[in-house]
């Protein structure tokens, strides 16, 4: 994320460009992958053949980045969890950090890119941001030719008697495209298919984007894609993937996908960069395969789950974790004065004056996260990740907020130092890490499905109660007939509140969150609850930021941030 | 394409597979391209950074591929072009070959990939026929980009005054996908867009893969995309790419994908692929840059140039010459005994069966494509592109008739074995491009479009009279109004007949084309006229190839031929 611009005349692209990137053969060489289990993507960049890997016997430990409720810039996380995997190399520890990719969508909509920021970058910014190595291309094109595939099945005869009216599975796109949320397709007559109402998400809503990011190989990929419930028949009967015989193709399409990317922080931490879906609209979280292959290569993996703790840390415990087979053993929660000033009630456009009653008044929304990851058993450490506007006072205040109530926080200075900037945070998560897990999830999936979201509702956004839509409900009495109600919640909800509706801040209580939609996602193995006006296809803003970019004269990216 | 397999046990994936290729440093240190101009995908692919190449005094000679009007199998001509390469460095000849990428709606759809077949394909076989190095998600994502900017300008307030009814730029996928042809779009009210009527055109048709495939660099590439006229204001004015000030961002987004991309043959010829325009619904050429940076760094480039010489050669002489300042030096015509026989009259599933009347019969589509060459100045060889079920009556039948006929031809089993199956050929096309060039286009560019219409009707497809409809002559006026008819002309039309009909075969006569609709191509350069009922949008078949396919325990392709 994008910050401090106005007063450092340092761009991020800028700090970038003049980064001296090592080939990417010596990051892989220090980290002991040999030349045979790497494909390289241009000088900077390669895929990890993951699976050939040998497993040593003990994996690193995971670190879990995550933040307060953010402000429409966010907060530095990526920048956080860079500079920490360097401030980690810093002090002598073997580390990777693991991000998600960034989505075109944003990039091309809001300034941001998605590869941290100042001397906490990930390296070669420019392909991170734009393509990189083709995965969400890749998702993208299997996700629509599973779509062409159950057009034209209904266009040839329609033998599964899949009802048009009754598909579930929608089209993607790597942009933020507003005008393809509700259209019709088919039409022109019998030679041009089935005439339906459908719609496009974004691509990092699809399901073969979680799909990705849970899956353990690329068999269980397979079989995951197999399982995809796209739709009913006429008798209401689920059709899979599997009936339609998709699965296999779409498997092609992915596998080199599926292999995770390794690139490089400015310091020459290694980074690997794999699956990126959003944190409001599915689950969060980079790829399992990812945060595995991490583990098993260093001793300690810096991670980040999307948006606050409400968000991508919950579901990265309640749906990564579970599917992947390990736990967070420690978790960073990254917190800023100016967001904090917000959830204290501040304008917006008056963030930079200095506000100590603010600030303190919007620690209400700290103590809710940490409420939140102390739920789950784990102390967590906050990270104060400094803006050049901080003054003395609001650091010292927040600081001694936390001492008042016992909670560890380090000032970090990560854009401006690198992981100089984040020595004294890594430290701090080095106890926690020495600590012996007690992490335990909030529900068990065998619990109903109106009881897990209730569990989430109370225990991680500190409301009352849930209410379900009777659109939901009747969801729900479907997804329980067929048995798959067995799953754990995949929350769909704003990233702003902790509640449902965008401008509530700080801490609130006595609120009720309203789902308004129930859905299935079998080869995921996660239901989705959509809350609010929570939307799975973004727009793009009066003035997109793709009207600044360009391409200079020696074919540098300009207008990247 | 593929051919053979019910004979011949192998397939083209299962040679591929066994092949052994050379780590693409090894072609590209051969041809003299050092590590500093070239970008490594993976170890058997790289992306050639083609601008800071010196550029020698004389480039290589041009051997155009083309072919007589084909099956719907196709007649190998990738399989010639790729032999003739081979059988070039065979007798000694520093010879590169320049094919088109393939597109994922033919992969998916029909069973057939681009890369050649047997012994004489380009490798690694499954990355080309998938995804590849990301060009053609690049340009898709470039093209959809410029669709959310304009759909986003008409909800943000429509300052240009754009008519959304008179919008023509479409969105694109790279699929099959007949249900996405006609759609309406921006539907749900208010907060979700304009609703107005769309579509979706195949990738391969996009002007901008035809703007990639003409652009000489990087800075034409933009130039060219801000010239795009995405559509009109209600005062009927166009509106250009460069009134949305899009064309920097839709340079970024292409900043890689118009660097051409080095492979291999099984041989170990290097191949540069790059850019893939259908050549029935675009101008089916690979894109100039590549055919540039191959005459570049070869004394020989061999390349093809899609369907029949109605389509693809004509575009490459009209079109891709005229823009790229060049001329093909030879030009080889791929035929099948096969074909012929189907040109003959003989039906579909009798191929098989010896029928050296049909055979003759069927010489006037190949007479009629030796006309057409030679009226361009350039005496063609003929490759006659053995099938294993063709019988020596059948052969001696063409080779006389060739010989009758004046015309040189060479009996070529590149498929079988390699370059050494198309040693003869290759020796035959040296001896032509020993003469001096006699290259004259057939039209000049200052004549109006009915004029050069009806020139490419009479003397390239053989027939009397082009007759427009009246839709396409409202466009002609409005094009001439804005002084674009100056631009040279891009066919749509069947590939499977010279006629606009896809049925009559042979060399019909006394026929007449209609043009249905006229479409101006700022960004291309060239005028769309689109002829009979073909469609910029093809659908799957009843049976699409995508459910034959799969990955293999070791994480091959497998249903790809």
């Amino acid at each position: 994320m994008k910050m401090n611009t106005k007063i450092n005349p340092l761009t991020d692209l800028s700090i970038a460009k003049n980064a001296k990137m090592k080939p990417i053969k010596e990051i892989s060489d220090k980290i002991g992958i040999s030349d045979d289990y790497l494909d390289l993507y241009g000088k900077y960049r390669a895929k990890i053949d993951f699976e050939k890997i040998p497993m040593k016997d003990t994996p690193g430990k995971i670190v879990l980045v995550t933040a307060i409720s953010p402000t429409a810039a966010g907060e530095g996380k990526s920048t956080v969890t860079v500079g920490l995997a360097d401030a980690m190399q810093k002090i002598g520890q073997s580390a990777i950090v693991a991000l998600r990719e960034p989505s075109l969508g944003p990039v091309m909509g809001v300034k941001g890119g998605a590869t941290g920021g100042g001397y906490a970058q990930v390296l070669p910014m420019e392909e991170i941001n734009l393509h990189f190595n083709g995965d969400l291309h890749a998702i993208t094109t299997a996700n629509n030719a599973l779509s062409a595939i159950i057009d034209n099945h209904l266009h040839q005869g329609n033998q599964l008697q899949i009802d048009p009216r009754r598909i579930i599975w929608k089209r993607v796109i790597d942009m933020n495209d507003r005008a393809l949320r509700h259209i019709t397709i088919g039409l022109g007559g019998p030679t041009q298919g089935v005439p339906r109402e459908d719609g496009f998400d974004i691509t990092v809503a699809s399901e073969i984007m979680a799909i990705l990011c849970l899956a353990k190989d690329l068999r269980d990929l397979k079989e995951r894609l197999a399982q995809i419930v796209i739709g009913y028949t006429y008798d209401k009967e689920p059709v899979t993937v599997r009936a339609l015989e998709a699965e296999g193709a779409l498997t092609l399409l992915l596998k080199e996908a599926i292999k995770p990317n390794l690139v490089q922080t400015i310091e020459g931490t290694p980074a690997i960069i794999h699956g990126g879906p959003f944190a409001n609209i599915a689950h969060g979280c980079n790829s399992i395969i990812a945060t595995k292959t991490a583990a098993n290569l260093a001793d300690v993996v810096v991670t980040e789950a999307g948006f606050g703790a409400d968000l991508g840390a919950e579901k990265f415990m309640h749906i990564k974790s579970r599917q992947g087979g390990f736990s967070p053993n420690a978790v960073v929660i990254v917190a800023t004065i100016r967001a904090l000033k917000m959830q204290g009630g501040k304008q917006k456009d008056s963030l930079k004056e200095e506000d100590v009653a603010a600030l303190l008044k919007g620690t209400s929304n700290l103590e809710k996260h940490i409420d939140t990851i102390r739920a789950f058993g784990i102390e967590p450490v906050i990270a104060l990740n400094k803006f050049s506007l901080d003054t003395n006072d609001e650091i010292e205040a927040l600081l001694s907020w936390c001492k008042e109530k016992n909670v560890v926080i380090a000032l970090t200075e990560v854009w401006e130092k690198g992981g100089e900037g984040g020595v004294e945070l890594a430290k701090l998560v080095m106890q926690e890490l020495e600590k012996p897990s007690k992490f335990a999830p909030l529900y068990d999936v065998t619990e109903s499905i109106e009881d897990k979201v209730k569990t989430i509702v109370q225990k991680v956004y500190g409301g009352t109660d849930v209410v379900f839509t009777d659109t939901a409900q009747k969801q729900i009495n479907q997804i329980k007939s067929y048995g798959w109600d067995t799953m754990p919640i995949c929350m769909a909800k704003t990233q702003y509140s902790l509640t449902d509706q965008p401008k509530l801040l700080g801490r609130p209580n006595g609120f009720t969150i309203t789902v308004r939609e129930v859905l299935p996602k079998l080869g995921a193995g996660f239901i989705v609850c959509l809350t609010g006006d929570i939307m799975t296809m973004p727009g793009l803003p009066k003035k997109p930021a793709a009207l600044n970019m360009d391409v200079s004269e020696d074919g540098h990216a300009i207008g990247l941030f």
